[in-house]
């Protein structure tokens, strides 16, 4: 019998779990500080609700099956086709709508290093509102969230829809015929110029004579984004779709600047991110020390998708942040915290007889805010202090017979090796100040 | 085409979710006091993890399925197995080990009024250790809980296994021929003591002469725990498994007095808690002012169950929090906020030109820990305050051409009526402070 976690699934153990569940509860923070609640939606959906949305290949990875009352249903594949399905069945919701989802999706995907069937997605959405506002707030929420975890060096790339239909329009391709000129222009980066030219020369339809306006657009390495706004007018100006995505730009960098981050904002008119369904607004966040992480935040306008359900057209612009990718880079860069144990203090069960007298210590560090674990076992001393240590618990409490009846306790610092015999509140005292002695 | 939400499951619109989220956070940190880390688990198991673990009618409400590769998998149903399969795989896991775990369960129930086939379960468990404290250290936890919410009259009711085998001995029923005779005993209150008479009679073995002796017990109707102690082991005294109940259950007493929960636990002989794999404490939780919402917490010691995968034995208490009973007695007593907006102050969005300005002073609210939603759009000032009354935002500002130019901005308490022009600073005092001018 296999008694092991599902292949391509994975546990989290308490100790991970533990700096996972803070990271998303200060993400949580962020999202209401800004005005967003939490939206909860079913794990399966009708499976008809997820079909026809995520081309071939997506649907070919849906976990979809007959329920026992023989209806067709699947596991979401993402939070927003079910932010989609909520918008329509609930007619009456107030516009404008903003939420936050932050829920397991599962996608039967070929196993690899860090890629899971079952993994955390992290959507904050605002609908019913095309306006460089809404816009700018993405860009004001993605900083915030950065701004938590104490990070200071990354880009939150911009870019704009009308300026990547500008650019294909230069090389003579228009509407569906833009995808694969997209699709590449979005890999320049990594393959290069000329690799690049080879690639797209084999786009049917493709006007050659305007790659050269094209590169001279994305390889712009200016990192004023307001220079880089005129470079693009200088050469798409004469493009209706250019010109209103300058202006929105424009617009958004008034606000984001005002906002106080707009040194973190660079439009970068490369960017395509890989989905068709951007209508506006695009972005990409980036840690200038850990590039190799890929985006860590990315979105954009997508006002022609959550009204797929009720025919209506609903604006909408989201930002999604990477959870995963993020946690990885906290790790790395040492801003979360290690410690797998929530408890900041032992008390040891020094005998059966003293359990009572510990628990009503521990009652009172509790109260005083200090999180506490007793020891649930009257086990030797040493093995208790030996899992303390191995648990990662920074101090200890000992009350044996001695102790209670001078209404002491013996107080130990883990990392400084330092025991003495104090009282439970100068326990207290020297817990909350740090102090060892 | 069905865009509906699928069949015996529901969504949690963002007021409500907001709630929920925020009660959940609360027991998070509750257990997190306690010393209790986070596991998470995949929704999806083998099959075969799960099967042959809850009865043939549990099994029969299994979302059971084939995955694209094959494998015969299936939903969680609870979250104590997959707990028993971490225990099993990851054999280096220390004792004792604790974890706490809130996360969805899927069981395909005929849907009823309030009973949905998607249902978040909050359990948390202590392996490893069969000892009083491990127990007393569950009704800490649970009365923690309580006090968290403000809930104050309500008790902890406890009974052990040995007594109600001790009960089962009585009468003549040993072993498996418990079974009908707890179920039964588990109804006295509801059934009242002819019922009980006239329905345990069909009993196969059933000494019914012992009935007199078991009622005496169950029936003992004492608020005081140590009483009741004292009743049980002049009744039951001279049966081992009794004995070593009554002595447990005295040292959890001293225990919980000790921690100064004492005043919300009673000893209840007739609580036998329908599951069968309970070894010794068990335990519920009613609330005095709505018994009819039935036990919001409840648990016990199972120390034949975690170690099923593993061979070994693994003592093992835990007790499980009813989030949707307790979301609703707090929402009955009005013990849970029901803003359904994160945001505490909306800042209007006056016209496209000053949208920086709402920006710049948003930030500087949520700088001062002020939860702040900018309005995404500049519409007419009067709908964006209908906004703020329709999503409970009680505070709006509004800088418009004028306070822009003096500094200043309008400050409005939406419940008093009241609007102001001060500046920002001002606004922030009065936020924090609740005072209308």
């Amino acid at each position: 019998m296999k008694v092991q976690c599902l292949k391509g699934f994975r546990d989290y153990l308490p100790g991970e779990m533990l700096q996972k569940e803070r990271m998303l509860a200060s993400v949580r923070e962020v999202f209401e500080q800004h005005g967003y609640p939490p939206l909860m939606t079913p794990a399966l959906e009708y499976a008809e609700v997820l079909t026809g949305k995520y081309g071939d290949e997506g649907e070919m990875l849906l976990y979809r099956f007959r329920d026992n009352g023989d209806r067709d249903v699947a596991l979401r594949y993402d939070l927003t086709v079910p932010l989609a399905r909520v918008l329509a069945e609930h007619g009456n919701i107030g516009m404008p709508f903003r939420r936050y989802q932050i829920a397991p999706v599962w996608r039967a995907e070929k196993p690899a290093r860090g890629r899971f069937r079952e993994f955390m997605q992290c959507d904050v959405d605002l609908i019913g509102v095309d306006s460089a506002a809404a816009d700018a707030e993405m860009l004001v929420i993605g900083a915030a969230v950065m701004q938590r975890f104490g990070i200071e060096n990354y880009k939150l790339r911009i870019n704009h829809r009308g300026v990547l239909s500008a650019l294909c329009r230069k090389v003579g391709l228009e509407g569906s015929a833009e995808g694969d000129f997209l699709r590449i222009l979005d890999k320049l980066d990594k393959i290069g110029e000329e690799k690049f030219r080879q690639e797209v020369s084999g786009i049917p339809g493709l006007d050659a004579s305007g790659l050269d306006s094209v590169l001279a657009v994305v390889l712009d390495a200016s990192s004023d984004p307001r220079e880089v706004l005129s470079h693009i007018e200088k050469n798409l100006g004469s493009d209706d779709l250019a010109t209103s995505a300058i202006q929105r730009m424009t617009e958004i960098l008034d606000i984001v600047e005002a906002a106080g981050i707009g040194k973190y904002c660079q439009i970068d008119p490369a960017i395509a991110r890989g989905l068709s369904y951007y209508t506006g607004l695009v972005y990409e966040t980036f840690l200038d020390d850990l590039p190799q992480v890929g985006s860590v935040m990315s979105g954009g306008r997508y006002d022609d998708l959550v009204g797929m359900f009720s025919g209506k057209e609903l604006p909408a612009i989201g930002i999604s942040l990477g959870i995963d990718r993020l946690f990885y880079a906290l790790s790395e860069m040492g801003l979360i915290e290690t410690s797998s144990q929530p408890a900041e203090v032992l008390v040891v069960l020094f005998s059966e007889e003293s359990a009572p007298a510990s628990f009503s210590a521990a009652s009172g560090l509790r109260h005083e805010g200090i999180n506490t674990m007793v020891y649930p076992k009257a086990a030797k001393v040493k093995k208790q202090l030996q899992f303390a240590q191995k648990s990662g618990i920074p101090y200890v409490v000992v009350i044996g017979d001695e102790e209670l009846k001078k209404g002491t306790v013996q107080f130990r610092d883990m990392d400084a090796g330092s025991q003495d015999e104090i009282s439970l509140s100068d326990a207290v005292t020297r817990i909350k100040t740090g102090q060892t002695s």
